[in-house]
């Protein structure tokens, strides 16, 4: 057993977790993924494309919960002309999601498509992808070429699809766009194993610096997808690995969202708001943490201003979470400790704690940090 | 750009994705933590410790859950009464959480702890300690040494929290305990931050090899918590790091270990029971799959037997991910072809599946692998 706590891996572990991977940066209408800028969630809707009206609704639903770039599936050409139509009543960027008939993909760039998505296990021969590429070098629009443990291409399908697999069939694709002038791409490998997942990326990401998009594939319904997800995503975003992220959850995609941002702060890439901590309580609790915590939570004004609030029960992590935090607070016997900036600055009774603490939010959400 | 897809650092990954990180073995009342066993399951009664009727509750409802290994707050020494008491009355391990006052750790090893948790943020001196590691030895029980950024050791704890101080709080504890001749210690390195939780578990484990019980502290309310938690844990033990683990959840002790299995599973840990991979279905899905993801979820059996079931909307990957599972459905218009062992066997019209696919289920799972 070697005692020395300050190894020399330290130094590689630290920039592993401070820094991002460099890529490229690409543009989708405008906005960027890859090369360092922040990493952008994304969903797909579920309604069918041609049924404009609740396509447009699900979108203005994701919109609203921030959702940066939104996918459609094209199926065939009555959806090439729906999404033509959605495309001209939404801001968002909108990718064109592609299988089988590359035919569809051309006609997608050509209807307004932001970005083209197509799969290296069924679009066919290098010139079908050559076609593609011509179509998306015509209109300015990058392709993400989009792998699937579940729909390798058929050569690499026998057996088990591997990580190895995964990322052979993404060079596949990317050497003859690669060749016939093409650069604006980015990659996802997504297996539903999230172990999978990450050994695809980390082996993609050693080996080439194009963006990577990444995600768990069919992670479930949301309670289980989430798990799996954040430790899937979760885990390569943590180690540098990641430009832009979607969570598949058998169920309403702005959960996926929801779940998408949850990651991000998670994972420290996403400052903005009120970032809660608070404790799991344990025998040493003389307060109603619970009830305090979700009062809070439930009530938490929906600020920009990035603020750390601490919720704690007792005097043993109580005290130094909530000096580290913006603001907050730490049980006694029926009453709590207000902290602020690293001071106690008032003892409140649990009864008054919520609303005190909720002017505290509101004072600092209210000061500017200039 | 280096195109080569096989790289020599794959070799190092895929070790790393694969197998655990080698630490010595403690047994906790038989339960055993490290040295390659399964990892196990924590948590910690929210219940005061000298309620007994609500701790005893609490105790069977997180028996049921599943939980492995149970902590209580020792915060006096009514409570170590009824930490005996209860010791008397349960079968699970019971581990004593003593901070402050040494003696009362000294008290819960004699009222038959199986396991004692100090802070080296808060236990006092090195003699102590050994005061401490004298009751533990008498009684054959191990010691976590639970180090939380929010209570680091006086000395360490000026400025903010870091990795680096995390570990050198444990390697001041450690290093009294070894030097006595007491060797069956666990650590924690826990931080409500999961990047600093993973940086600190990594730098430990890189220069010990004592069994690391993991956790991000203070994760906050059940949703939030639980992608916080998938993120540090998940991404440890993907990584080969953790021996036990604790989901810290403001809530209902019963979700942490609810979630702390979603984790495993999610990492491939346990293989037990039917595990779904459905997808989040997109505008190609022509069947009701959230309804049909759902309602199978709601019936599937409680079952010991680890079976893979794929609920796959449309052809894109349906087909690969149905062949891949024990047994799964893959949407087309209206209905669903049933797959079982890699081949299709039946196409079923979309009200017959769920019935259909249960059935299938309980087949297998009456089937012996033998």
């Amino acid at each position: 057993m070697n005692a020395n706590p300050m190894p020399r891996i330290m130094k590689q572990q630290k920039k592993s977790f401070s820094t991002r991977n460099e890529t490229r940066r690409v543009k989708i209408r405008g906005v960027p993924i890859g090369g360092g800028t922040r990493v952008t969630v994304q969903s797909m809707l579920s309604v069918p494309t041609s049924d404009i009206e609740r396509a447009l609704g699900q979108i203005r639903e994701l919109a609203s919960a921030g959702c940066d770039i939104i996918r459609l599936a094209i199926r065939d050409r009555d959806a090439v002309e729906a999404f033509r139509e959605i495309r001209s009543c939404v801001d968002l960027p909108l990718v064109a999601d592609i299988h089988f008939d590359h035919r569809l993909a051309i006609l997608a760039a050509e209807a307004g498509a932001d970005k083209l998505r197509i799969n290296p296990g069924n679009i066919g021969s290098d010139a079908k992808v050559r076609e593609v590429a011509s179509a998306a070098l015509e209109y300015g629009i990058p392709i993400r070429i989009g792998v699937n443990a579940g729909s390798l291409p058929e050569k690499l399908a026998r057996n088990e699809p591997t990580a190895e697999k995964m990322v052979e069939a993404a060079r596949m694709e990317i050497e003859p766009l690669l060749e016939s002038g093409f650069q604006d791409i980015v990659v996802s490998l997504k297996s539903h194993d999230p172990a999978m997942t990450i050994a695809a990326n980390v082996l993609f990401a050693e080996n080439f610096d194009l963006p990577l998009h990444i995600g768990v594939t069919e992670a479930g319904l949301p309670d289980v997808g989430a798990v799996r997800s954040a430790v899937g995503i979760g885990s390569l975003l943590i180690s540098g690995i990641g430009d832009t992220i979607r969570v598949s959850l058998t169920g309403d995609p702005v959960e996926e969202v929801v779940v998408g941002k949850r990651i991000l702060r998670a994972c420290g890439l996403l400052k903005r708001g009120v970032e809660l901590v608070s404790c799991p309580t344990c025998g040493r609790c003389r307060v109603d943490l619970i009830g305090v915590a979700n009062e809070i939570s439930r009530r938490l004004p929906q600020i920009e201003k990035y603020i750390q609030v601490a919720i704690m029960g007792c005097e043993v992590n109580g005290p130094g979470e909530a000096k580290m935090a913006d603001v907050g607070i730490a049980g006694g016997n029926g009453y709590f400790l207000l902290f602020k900036k690293g001071k106690v600055i008032e003892k409140v009774p649990q009864e008054a704690v919520v609303e005190r603490l909720l002017v505290e939010i509101e004072e600092l959400a209210a000061v500017s940090d200039d």
